[in-house]
């Protein structure tokens, strides 16, 4: 059977003040008005049910999106600590093939914003079907839209049947120039949604990952506790796709955002005639290229353009849009009377 | 004997959404801890008793100001409107005539920044003094620091004894380059710092301003409503000092400003390195010249310059420097629910 594990974490700072490790982003109506975790639900309603689909986050958030999201306890694995995605999509992955050993799994996160869910639900399936069909550990890799240097890429190989291709190589968060070179040899961004099924991803960890595997026997024995204490924070790609010749990608031809800063919002959200982006109490005057988002104070911009203003949580930020991917730096410069959010 | 009038009225919008109708700038520790009215105050104190000092304002106002600054409500002149400053010194003239016929005057606004209390008194002592020996109507011109053109300039004539000179003639705000012109002239700021003799000013009205001289009958039968129902709002230099020949001026060597926009703290507060006035809890970060006010809610400002960043009463301000000027204009364009503050 078909599985979905979504991966819930975050650290809540990427929106702050608006988001914060009890609030983060994929619990706020950020690209609309509902939450990227509830877009996530819905898109995959009808195509993977709500019983065969594994949420993994944080205990504070755990609860959360229990409550919000009206999720079933059981399948929500609550994360000791925040790991990365390697820990997580292993221990969910192990947990799948304890339910269900001829699973295959669609692995993805809940904090994306996706244009066109029904290319979505095709291309999710063709990876899993790839991911059978080839016995790999499948990639979606999405035709970029902008040579972004926030994103790792996938630069294809040859070509496989029902759609997929082999993996050339990886390439980390590139440089402008890099991206640009890369767009033109046709790589992808790696999106984190990926397909495997629960057989192949134990034996390619077991073959390329041993701080990892060396700790599945906690998991065995339902020590999760452990087996988180004990393993490094790792990602998945880092841990395992690229060392394993065992990869696929499949093309993903639909807009993807992981909304990774307030920049982001710039291409979620509709602009108006100068550009600027509103939510909430906001009143526009000469302003242009501004992202302003008021959730409890009316804000009057004047004048200004290319910042970003928030308001929310009883905090108000005031940044050059070109300062949105630094923003974690500019917090960890706060007084943590200012930079921690009320619960 | 020497009296003094404080004209304390004032729309409350030019520091929006910090000051408003009935918490209008000179109630506001704009330029320090203490607000421009109680420094008035205190600088009169100990030159002319408060029982010679008499308020002008209105009701809402003229209520506050005798509970906040403990002013006998014997002397608070009540406007039934606001008319500009002509109205309001002809009453205050008027009714301190009443009291002491042999009065001299010496009228100022509440809303002052004065840069040397000591210089101030003897500045004001002087006109005092000329306004007596001349029996003219003496302004204090303020030699000009820059070429400012949200003033009004007064050019010098020929001296007369005691420090005094006649008035060659009054120039509205000028643009910029007839600002430079007129400094280099020898002109100086108008400030509303004057001096006359409650006869003198009297007898000039009736001379030169039938508009409102036509009305004192009102005043003479108590009728303080009526009068100001009938006089047109004109300010005391366009209704009278413009008319009349028996004018001189004072130089005054101090720092003066009136505080006129959210750009006049960064002449009376201290910057700190990169040019940055910060008042209450806010964070910069590689910002430079920009004025953030935090009534309540921490503000972080990140990668900008030459902004306001303003947070009060409910209220949210960002504003460009250059657009300070601008700031009754915006106000006009807002929605009353945003524009009018909480009381």
């Amino acid at each position: 059977m078909d599985w979905a594990v979504i991966l819930a974490g975050g650290s809540g700072l990427r929106f702050w003040p608006l988001s914060s490790p009890t609030r983060p982003k994929q619990l706020l109506p950020l690209a609309g008005a509902r939450s990227s975790a509830e877009d996530t639900l819905d898109r995959l309603a009808g195509f993977i049910p709500a019983a065969r689909t594994l949420i993994v986050a944080g205990a504070g958030l755990a609860a959360l999106l229990s409550e919000r999201l009206g999720i079933d306890p059981a399948n929500l694995l609550i994360e000791p600590r925040a790991a990365s995605t390697g820990p997580a999509l292993l221990w969910a992955s192990w947990e799948i093939r304890r339910r269900d050993p001829a699973a295959a799994i669609l692995a993805m996160h809940a904090d994306w914003v996706v244009g066109d869910s029904a290319a979505f639900v095709s291309t999710a399936a063709s990876a899993l079907e790839a991911a059978r069909a080839h016995d790999r550990l499948v990639t979606v890799g999405i035709v970029p839209s902008r040579p972004e240097t926030g994103y790792g890429y996938i630069v294809p190989g040859e070509p496989l049947d029902r759609g997929a291709r082999s993996v050339l190589r990886f390439a980390e968060k590139p440089d402008a120039g890099t991206a640009l070179d890369l767009m033109a040899e046709g790589a992808l961004w790696n999106s984190g949604l990926f397909a495997w099924t629960a057989d192949r991803l134990l034996a390619e960890i077991n073959a390329h990952t041993p701080e990892l595997a060396r700790e599945l026997p906690r998991l065995e024995a339902g020590d999760v506790d452990g087996f988180f204490a004990a393993v490094p924070a790792t990602s998945i790609d880092v841990a395992l796709l690229e060392r394993s010749e065992r990869v696929a990608v499949v093309p993903g031809h639909f807009d993807w955002d992981d909304l990774g800063t307030w920049e982001a919002l710039a291409r979620v959200r509709p602009r108006d005639r100068q550009g600027n982006i509103a939510v909430g109490q906001v009143v526009l005057h000469d302003a242009s290229d501004c992202i302003v988002w008021s959730d409890r104070l009316p804000i009057v911009v004047s004048g200004v353009e290319d910042i970003v203003v928030v308001e929310a949580n009883g905090r108000i930020l005031v940044m050059a849009r070109s300062q949105a991917a630094e923003l974690k730096r500019v917090l960890e410069t706060l007084p943590a009377a200012i930079r921690d959010l009320p619960v």
